[in-house]
């Protein structure tokens, strides 16, 4: 079976590290979570009004399952990536140890997959140039900043690459996610 | 494809209704969510401390994908029934109108999963008698005095019925009750 890493932080989005988590157990997939250190995380959920004119963010789940330390990531042995949005990203990628964790699975045409503002963890490395992309609509002006072709739609696949706009497309970015994922080892 | 009833309400736990609302949605197949009123649900999130001494329920996100109220269920029409936890269950068995929705899936050995404060929707109208069942801990009480056989297990399954204890069992949960839900239309 393949293994999964999961890269997440202080500030994620509960559902986009949830979802992802609990769908790859359900497939008895391997999946472990790095983050900055191994303490539990706080998540946090954005929450919308109907209508979705209006959004709050406010302090969800603690996240008890983080396994390793970005430091400790030895990306070779994973098959998959998975970044989840929220907060997080735009401090995950200021860890020196992550770019080489990125640039691993794209230089090996790994699948990845990169939710809301997870893109950002992407954009940051240059990897972002000339690539079929979406994102959170807010962080849409950075993606095309970095040189990708910014689409709206649920999830867009260029690729080894899979990214969707924000949690209600969970349950296509995650289609789509297993779907690279179990074709490349098939 | 088969069409999954889900029956919530306010107070319902966030990642029990989200992760089978978003599963079967990545299926494909088609689910209905139905609550009291057509409004959006309050939904709460049931926090742990990392090593789970202590938990806080505090507010979570809107739930805003409900489709109908309980009154306009047909029951004959869906294949399965869900039943998520947090503190929607013990107000959705007092609508008079759920009784029959219950009642319908049992009697015509359609899967009924029901998860956390869940499986009090069944106990409450006889229907848990000889049943070997597990539910959140603190409610296993109730289970036992409604003649359940209560085990402490992520996932039980008993002929139609799923059951598990709270939201870190979702992997279990579904993947079992996927498969009664698939292998009955096999």
């Amino acid at each position: 079976m393949p293994k999964v890493l999961i890269l997440a932080g202080d500030g994620v989005e509960a559902q986009e590290i949830f979802y992802p988590f609990w769908r790859l157990k359900e497939a008895e997939i391997e999946v472990v979570v790095a983050a900055p250190s191994k303490k539990a995380l706080f998540t946090v959920i954005h929450d919308f009004e109907p209508g979705w004119e209006t959004y709050t963010e406010k302090p969800g789940y603690r996240f008890g399952w983080v396994e390793m330390s970005f430091k400790d990531v030895k990306p070779e042995e994973f098959d998959g990536l998975i970044i989840p949005g929220g907060r997080a990203p735009e401090y995950v990628r200021t860890y020196p140890e992550i770019e080489p964790i990125i640039k691993h699975f794209f230089e090996n045409n790994k699948p990845v997959a990169a939710i809301c503002h997870g893109p950002l963890v992407i954009t940051a490395f240059g990897l972002a140039k000339g690539r079929r992309m979406t994102c959170y609509m807010a962080v849409a002006p950075d993606l095309k900043q970095a040189g990708a072709e910014y689409i709206d739609r649920e999830v867009v696949v260029d690729g080894n690459l899979v990214t969707s706009r924000a949690w209600p497309d969970l349950p296509a970015f995650m289609r789509e996610f297993l779907r690279l994922l179990l074709e490349k080892r098939g």
